[in-house]
């Protein structure tokens, strides 16, 4: 999915909504547990329920490896699956390696023939421009690096402040690595933890889409990310997870998921007010 | 396996080589891909040609996603084979996420009840202590945690100088990172191509071991490396991968391997007598 693409279904759906499908076997309704694929099972009833409320889907690989070839087999499922559906797809992956093997993972998440054949990938910065750069594969494929994250361990290194242009390490991150993609297939990874943050990461990058997770049960706010972070192309994908996947463990959990995510974009339409899109 | 199990193989062995499994269907003698799972029919040949000469395995799981679901069963097929033999084996995976996530890929790839057991995995440091502790399951499980890359890109940002303590970045992952386990159940990865830094790194982690990449097709010296990097235990694990596995491409890839892999045990032997190994 290009940029252009992308807005138009933020506007369109007045959403700007990632459901991130962290699929627990241990926390999905017990029923499910009894049918022959209960992660592709759950994820399609997600799915089903929130697609008219979301413009992105963003299944993290770990809860899929966590279940063999099993998990993957459903990962994969979920992948075909969310192609009858207008919608951004990324895999949280967090992946990056010397050149020649994040050409691999590149083939494995975005490559068209592929089992895994997802819009964009997430990918950890520590490694430079070569471990990044081999995901930058095509006009309708991204990298969504990690910048400044939601957790604790956040503060263990991206704070620290370098010598040479007392910039933090996530802002010398912004700074190098705009770079080496455009706002066309580059976005970031920014903790709506750290919402103090992103009128100075605007700075750094104006334009580039930030994926924001820890909304919701990380404790960050909706309406504070919004206030610094977004521009007159909206410029934000918010992802909730475990608020819509586990707003109930009952037999109603698709109903409270819809709902959750109802909510959510109607919040989000409200916010979208204020971005002064041309197409508005 | 444990750090003495592990310190025994390497001197009874007289070998601390690592085998990277980094299997690539291009590259492969073409008469495998007329086989049912041609990756694992490699890897098991190339497993059994060098097994006496390698304390170690390490499949880098790019490869093996970059064939999806195929791939990932004979990653499976690989780990199951490996347990016939007294090695240690590595998930060159790169992961690391929020805590409940890293959690999620430990179960993935250290669960003795998963379909991909392994002793160790790599972990990326960017995101900090929660992302890395949960790989810390158990006294014979390890996360080997990225330091100094043997790439390109580890100029980027892994020598931003830092302000508070004049450290670069990858030493102030290894300060920092160094209380979050022990030599017991942490390793680092240090590329060969960084042979200059390790005399310096030693002072930081005097006892750990070192996973090194980058001897070989990536242009590191075996015995650079040992001469700042050894410690009485051996201390070191030295990656081989393309040229034992494409030592050939035709029919007796399996004898050239095993030569390969023949010739780095001697030259590693001839090194280890500068050890002080108390069981010498």
């Amino acid at each position: 999915m290009t940029r252009s693409e992308l807005i138009s279904e933020i506007f369109n759906k007045q959403s700007f909504l990632c459901v991130g499908l962290d699929t627990d076997l241990t926390k999905i309704p017990k029923h499910l547990l009894d049918t022959e694929d209960p992660i592709f099972e759950f994820n399609k009833a997600i799915i089903d329920a929130t697609h008219r409320y979301a413009v992105a889907y963003k299944p993290n690989l770990a809860f899929y490896e966590a279940n063999g070839i099993k998990g993957l087999q459903a990962l994969k499922k979920t992948s075909d699956y969310l192609k009858n559906f207008d919608v951004f797809t990324i895999a949280d992956a967090k992946r990056g390696d010397i050149g020649n093997t994040s050409q691999q993972y590149a083939t494995a998440f975005l490559s068209p023939d592929g089992d895994f054949n997802f819009d964009a990938i997430t990918v950890a910065p520590y490694m430079g421009a070569d471990s990044v750069m081999p995901f930058l594969t095509g006009p309708e494929k991204w990298v969504i690096l990690l910048a400044l994250t939601s957790n604790k361990g956040a503060f263990d290194f991206q704070f620290l402040k370098n010598h040479k242009d007392d910039k933090f390490l996530f802002e010398s991150v912004l700074e190098t690595s705009k770079e080496w993609g455009t706002p066309e297939n580059m976005m970031y990874v920014i903790g709506a933890t750290q919402a103090d943050w992103f009128m100075k990461i605007r700075q750094w990058v104006p334009e580039h889409f930030l994926l924001v997770p820890g909304v919701g049960a990380q404790g960050g706010s909706l309406q504070e990310v919004c206030k610094y972070g977004m521009t007159k192309d909206c410029g934000l994908l918010i992802n909730a997870s475990r608020s819509i996947l586990y707003a109930s463990s009952e037999s109603d959990f698709v109903e409270k998921a819809e709902e959750e995510a109802k909510t959510m974009q109607q919040d989000m339409a409200e916010l979208l007010k204020t971005c002064k899109h041309k197409s508005l």
